[in-house]
């Protein structure tokens, strides 16, 4: 492999994601578990060196990480910026290497202080989605984990919401009764069902959970029926929350296809057509929208 | 000990208590975690000896069981008993004990076709609600995991709905990010504000929750508020969906002390003072209506 002129660092809670980079081209790429929650105090290094140290690397390259690896549990605290604020801003915060071929920086994360949310990681990818979509203005939607919701406007992220409905999807199947109920496969008309009730009528969702199990119990339900019925009720609820974004407003959603294709369903019966983009995409773009604020 | 004239039960998916009783006063009492969820195949009678086999029991001493222990996955499947209908009816069923010193029933639970949903144990506490306060027409409440309402007039178990509350707070309080933000203590206030913000706005709970995160985070959230807002939020959902129920009706509140006051607390900001009674007298009072059905 040629020498990569820098690397390109998503680091989350569970997962940890590199590229070796020349200019904005991925010349390879390297994944590992050892998300922040993995890290022993001191290891942030370590855990990179097992990942990228066999590349051929040049003194001092340029590596530019986002995510919780900026948190004050991180490997070095990068603090948030409030918004309202352009996604990326000024030179990403050094976090200290023993090695010398390595020269780290962390983007910060957002804050709002009224309501209270944060983020880390999305900023990035939301400054990689304007550099390929430089006149946007409307929502852009994060599913996944911590589904974000942020208005963006003139460049700038105006406002963001917070739901974490892929956490509670997966407590909810894997530490409750419902984790007999549910199980592989898809049902689109049960999902399409469920949005529709937890839109209008949001508080099933409390009667509606033991429901699945009940009604695996006595009528037999799917499991594939059950999982797209809880997914369904979830997001449904999400979106009656998130109203004042999506309503009226051109949407991007940026995230993992399945995941964005089950959002875009629900959007569409409520009349807003999104648009869809591959989370690495926004991740790799932003990554070196940051990288040229410190070599430009 | 004197020999107790029959055996109180109370066998759910965690744990196994057990009175050995001399008419409707218990003489002893024990307890143990090996609820239904514990025991291999074939080894409910082991269990059960485990805890009762030291007291002295003479030939055939009856047993009456109520619970999880019923279910499919049991020790014998006593299968539901469509509603309406009383809370106990005929004679439990019988479950083999290689034991000749027991003589083991299991006490049906409920069904409910549209919408379905299903109770194991509730029905026995409901009976024993019911020989307690005979003439009883109203809502039966009770709070737990798998909180009921359940409306019951002339005797009978017209309709009922399941909110699983209880575990959605555990799921939620052990699972996720919110592991951070929740902690010993309470907050009354944070509690009420919760409780009314979900009752008008359920579909707040899809922000809410990533909420406490960020308050804790930004705002120093205390741990003992956002314990109670988490559980306010819940029980606001709950209580907006099963409205039908609660409102303009006579409610009665059965479980753990400290859990029925909150939802006491929730219901009286409502308008409605609703009456408690714990658990444990319920289940002793159901229990022995049951066992008079097979000795009377």
């Amino acid at each position: 492999m040629t020498a990569p002129d820098w690397i390109a660092v998503d680091w989350g809670t569970t997962r940890l994601r590199a590229w070796a980079m020349r200019g904005t081209d991925p010349l390879a790429e390297a994944r590992a578990e050892t998300g922040m929650n993995a890290i022993p105090p001191g290891g942030f290094e370590a855990a990179l060196l097992d990942l990228v140290g066999g590349w051929s690397l040049a003194p001092a390259t340029p590596v530019i990480a986002c995510g919780m690896v900026g948190a004050r549990q991180g490997w070095v605290e990068a603090p948030y910026r409030p918004v309202p604020c352009p996604p990326l801003g000024g030179v990403p915060v050094a976090a200290h290497c023993d090695d010398p071929r390595l020269n780290v920086r962390i983007v910060p994360g957002l804050s709002q202080s009224a309501p209270p949310d944060v983020m880390r990681g999305e900023e990035t990818q939301i400054a990689g989605f304007l550099s390929l979509n430089p006149d946007f203005d409307g929502v852009v939607c994060l599913p996944g984990s911590h589904c974000k919701w942020v208005h963006v406007s003139a460049g700038e992220v105006v406002s963001f919401q917070t739901a974490m409905t892929g956490e509670l999807f997966a407590a909810l199947s894997r530490h409750t009764v419902l984790r007999h109920s549910i199980g592989d496969g898809w049902d689109d008309d049960a999902f399409g069902d469920a949005v529709s009730t937890a839109l209008s009528r949001p508080e099933r969702l409390a009667t509606g959970l033991f429901g699945l199990r009940a009604e695996g119990l006595l009528d037999g339900l799917a499991p594939a029926s059950a999982t797209a019925r809880l997914s369904g009720l979830l997001i449904g609820m999400e979106l009656a929350a998130t109203r004042a974004y999506w309503l009226g407003r051109a949407v991007a959603l940026i995230g993992a296809p399945d995941l964005c294709r089950h959002y875009a369903a629900a959007l569409q019966a409520q009349g807003v057509t999104p648009m869809l983009t591959r989370a690495d995409t926004t991740t790799l773009a932003g990554l070196a929208a940051a990288r040229r604020t410190v070599a430009p």
